[in-house]
């Protein structure tokens, strides 16, 4: 493949992401193909094909990009200041809001299946992991004796806790919920689990008995 | 309509349910349509709209039979003599279990969109909150002081938090998680959550503060 070439393709590369990025936050997943995105960018399907990726690897870019929005919204959300538990909800009120204002676009972060059930590839893994790194750097500072596996699982649950809250709550799925309400849902979700985490970290802290 | 026309019609009802339950427990609600239950059943797609009931009212009376069996599930993880903790932390686990061993129908409950957003039907809405009546049962041993009002909000909390990483979990979606792991962190967040809400429930906690 001649420079010219390579350069072509990678322009057209840049092209197809900006459109589906656009058609994505506009619709979500839902009437997304090869065909479509052909379309809408002016060229033909098999011009598609030539740049060496496939609709699933595109989905992944636009869903990485997707991934740093929320990344930043979340970085910004706290302050050094902040003590541990304002900064766990500032994240959470921030992830909220992302999701409110960006549904399609945040709901196909979620919805989006590779074919044959193939695993995400580990550059996206990478991405996504690094998310949970700002995330466990705050919950760090709320279990200050925690090991960094304990922080790094105690991230992924705060997360799955507030995505659930969230997700159920844009869907209307267990009853209506105004999206005043909803953050309101999550502050409370976030102190109670605050609350739990500190309680629990403490040396002094009866363990949860076993059943 | 005549009696006998009234009963054959609600006879065939109960076939498309059955048809229907099987497979949306084998494949979810993708695939699923009119035609392909009409075909399924023996019918004319024709005969399957003289029940008098849309494809959105036949796919809400099969998942109203899910809530049912999740609601059955949920209580009878549940002995009187469980300590609150251990009672929701066993109401999670059923909760995990059944959303691992019937994956699809599950993922029917919460995929399913009404056409033109149009809610559910009353009937529904107070089956699925009918089961978050035993949930609040349970909640209101552990945090006593909690009024009606909170009793229902942690329980939709509590769901709503298991949910999501249940969700997550299953989709592999924030990392590989393997079904024991899986069960292991909703142990802990329940175990996070029950800390939580009675710290905060107790007359002498600090309230957590405003940011």
């Amino acid at each position: 493949m001649s420079l010219t070439t390579k350069a072509r393709y990678a322009a057209l590369r840049e092209t197809i992401l900006d459109v589906m990025e656009r058609q994505i936050g506009t619709s979500g997943l839902s009437g997304l193909g090869m065909r479509s995105i052909a379309k809408t960018v002016g060229c033909s399907p098999g011009m598609i094909y030539k740049i060496g990726v496939d609709q699933d690897g595109l989905i992944l870019m636009v869903n990485a990009r997707t991934l740093d929005a929320i990344g930043a919204r979340l970085r910004n959300a706290v302050t050094a200041a902040d003590r541990p538990q304002v900064a766990m909800r500032n994240m959470a009120l921030a992830y909220v809001d992302y999701a409110q204002e960006q549904t399609p676009r945040w709901d196909a972060l979620f919805s989006h299946r590779m074919a044959d059930e193939r695993p995400v590839p580990t550059w996206y893994a990478r991405k996504r992991d690094a998310m949970f790194q700002d995330l466990a750097a705050v919950v760090a500072r709320a279990v200050e004796d925690a090991s960094i596996q304990q922080r790094g699982e105690f991230s992924r649950m705060l997360f799955s806790a507030v995505h659930g809250v969230v997700t159920l709550g844009l869907q209307q799925k267990i009853g209506r919920v105004s999206p005043a309400k909803l953050r309101q849902q999550v502050r409370d979700l976030v102190d109670v689990m605050a609350a739990g985490l500190s309680h629990l970290s403490r040396p002094e802290a009866t363990a949860p008995q076993s059943s």
